[in-house]
């Protein structure tokens, strides 16, 4: 068993609207910042994994994702997987 | 001006409590899961940005970490400004 550090990112698919995007987007201009578009809000969920290979790894959080993770009518996912400092897998939903 | 596309990793310090990750860490085992530890949940917000240059963008962009997007007694920021396709600049709070 090895641990890995998975890191997900979470995020509303275009098209669905994205309430906290569009507040900080009308905030900023308040507060004095201008050319700032397009802004999204999404989740980045950290964790420690113990997993025999990346592989493995990968395609537990995968099921992670699916199941409890992101909300995939709505949400789609990033994840990767890395053993110590090396990037050893990625995938995207 | 340029349009430079901005990220924010936004997370909970460590030692601050993070309730939303717990319930995430709990839950996983209850599904199958387990070997999962210290889950933690971030905010990514993700816009795009007109600046002259990139050190204008990430100075600004950390000026709206420090008076909005983050609140920096319990949560800390790494931003990173890319133009097109190039990695330009990062930085960690």
């Amino acid at each position: 068993m090895t641990n890995f550090k998975a890191t997900v990112h979470v995020s509303l698919r275009s098209g669905i609207a994205d309430p906290q995007g569009l507040t900080i987007e009308r905030a900023l201009p308040a507060l004095g910042y201008t050319g700032v578009s397009g802004v999204r809000v999404g989740k980045l969920i950290e964790f420690g994994l113990d997993a025999s290979d990346a592989t493995e790894a990968e395609s537990k959080v995968g099921e992670m994702c699916e199941r409890l993770l992101a909300n995939t009518v709505i949400e789609s996912y990033t994840l990767s997987i890395v053993d110590e400092s090396e990037d050893l897998a990625g995938r995207e939903s």
